[in-house]
């Protein structure tokens, strides 16, 4: 990871230490000694799932660190500025300007500029006609009453365009829209998104360490609340190798 | 709207076009120039939703902005007050702090002074003692042996004060409300709140299209978490062209 | 309550009253005059379980006041410092960095140093051997297929070490820990951290005012939520003396 940025901007580790000698160690040698390097998901898929993580609940203290090391660990410029697009939808609006406001200076330090940025309309991913339809269906049977708006943007501007911007792999998206879900408590919404993300190539060892990562950077209780649905996903799905 | 105040205060559509081109886009596309033209839903009834949903989740970065936004579209001060003082209750003390530090600067360039706001201890509307000995005979048979002290200061603090509070009108009063709820994933409490919100005139067109302000504000799971709550409210009232 | 820092930070009560004569009112007569001085729960446990809230949301503007107000009421140095590293593990790493920024700069005008801080690695508490055991098959059966990362640091780093730690007693650490689940909605967590609570000495009592002080700092929703569950552990407990 770069030197070039203190751990949390303002924090140092001997700020740390000066509150709690405890929380220090626990930061060394638990979470940058051992969690980092378990081996059941990259250090690039542990920088998004933390990101997702910050940006869910607008944990801006966090973000330089972060930002900085999901771009060391190969997360790419474009692939950030999607997941910060992209969580906009999933978290709110402000979420994400918290993280352009952090980012924007990171992208400058580091002289990344529109070049290395996606387009605002860039050629999309072919829709997947079929499971759009059904979807689609399903929302509208459900929800078509209750709101007609949120099912319109829902389809048009989430599902038909969002999602099939080419600069982040569905997987990766899945990936982050679970992370988030799970940082903030929206347990309901897990089990559509996990079997989209395991469809879209997660894994089942992967989304189970993403539960790891996410108890340190979210709090345990987050974790085990989510931790019923994402069993149920598992026990639901057909055995393949690929999960 | 004037132009008198960034649109974010530090941040800038140009910052976030260094970042995300494409959120840049879809904010001017999708958010200022699509939803908030949507005649389901006046602007002024949006400032109050997105408001509500920024204070509920301290959101101080659109703050500066949607205040501004708010007075521009009708919410008076008078009302922008109460919607912090009635928040406090709500989402948090804190929340409203938050609110208050961004509040009385935007009060002070504006000119707005104490003789625009309302009183600490107005006279309050007239209370409906029979609606309100039910709910509190309701709580009291619920929770009156959890905790008495929650239900003696949600009779005598909130429902015979706060909610009679004259500079917000019970129908806005349960707009913010019920914004706020959704906007915290606090699903449970949404029935009764949204009960009272049409019972105080918010129309079904109306929560329905809050739904949509709030998706974009504060994420769209926490829309999709409040949706089958809000399609049971619906389908339990008996229909009138009052909803 | 010292008067050497301001109520707020940044934030005076001249501050909220050019904002909301009404809601500088409420914070006066019942929060401070009202609230603090009801003899159900000590100004000592009312500030330990308004830290946590704050710190389980990441409340920043309200924790130099309560900070130090918990210093002021006899939580000492030592206790607050095991507060905020136990809440890292139950609210997210970065809730606690957020703390820690604030608790520098007081410890450092307080003159308290290390010496009066844990140490990283201090001796340890004794494990009740069968009681963990329990819990660890439990989560084992429940969850070891789901994620064995979670359940392998749920035992090793929670349950075998930080909730032994000495400086903070099992009572009080109990106390945060439900304070923050309610404070951050995590209902279906608060059966087992209320049920050890009162195992570890909170009185029924006390966890009933417990709700009433959250509810005025994480908002009426957040302890309506919550009270179905606390009434179910309070009448799922055999009735003692002790409860």
């Amino acid at each position: 990871m770069s030197n070039q940025t203190s751990p949390h901007a303002t924090l140092s580790p001997e700020d740390v230490h000066s509150v709690s000698p405890a929380l220090a160690e626990y930061t060394r040698s638990t979470i940058v000694a051992d969690l980092w390097s378990r081996p059941q998901l990259s250090p690039r898929d542990r920088s998004a799932v933390t990101v997702a993580a910050l940006i869910a609940r607008a944990q801006t203290i966090g973000m330089p660190h972060y930002f900085n090391a999901a771009l060391d660990y190969g997360v790419s410029p474009a692939e950030l500025s999607e997941i910060v697009t992209h969580l906009a939808f999933y978290t709110g609006w402000s979420n994400a300007f918290f993280a352009v406001q952090i980012l924007k200076d990171i992208f400058l330090e580091r002289n990344i500029g529109l070049d290395q940025l996606p387009a605002a309309s860039p050629w999309l991913l072919p829709l997947d006609e079929i499971a759009e339809a059904q979807r689609a269906a399903a929302v509208e049977a459900n929800f078509g009453a209750v709101s007609p708006g949120v099912v319109h943007y829902t389809a048009e501007v989430l599902f038909k365009d969002l999602w099939l911007r080419p600069d982040l792999a569905p997987r990766d998206r899945s990936l982050i829209t679970v992370a988030a879900l799970i940082a903030t408590g929206q347990v309901v919404q897990i089990t559509y998104h996990l079997g989209r993300a395991m469809d879209n190539g997660l894994t089942r060892d992967q989304a189970s360490e993403m539960l790891t990562q996410i108890a340190f950077y979210s709090g345990w209780p987050c974790v085990f609340s989510a931790m019923p649905i994402v069993k149920d996903v598992f026990a639901n799905r057909k055995t393949s190798s690929l999960d």
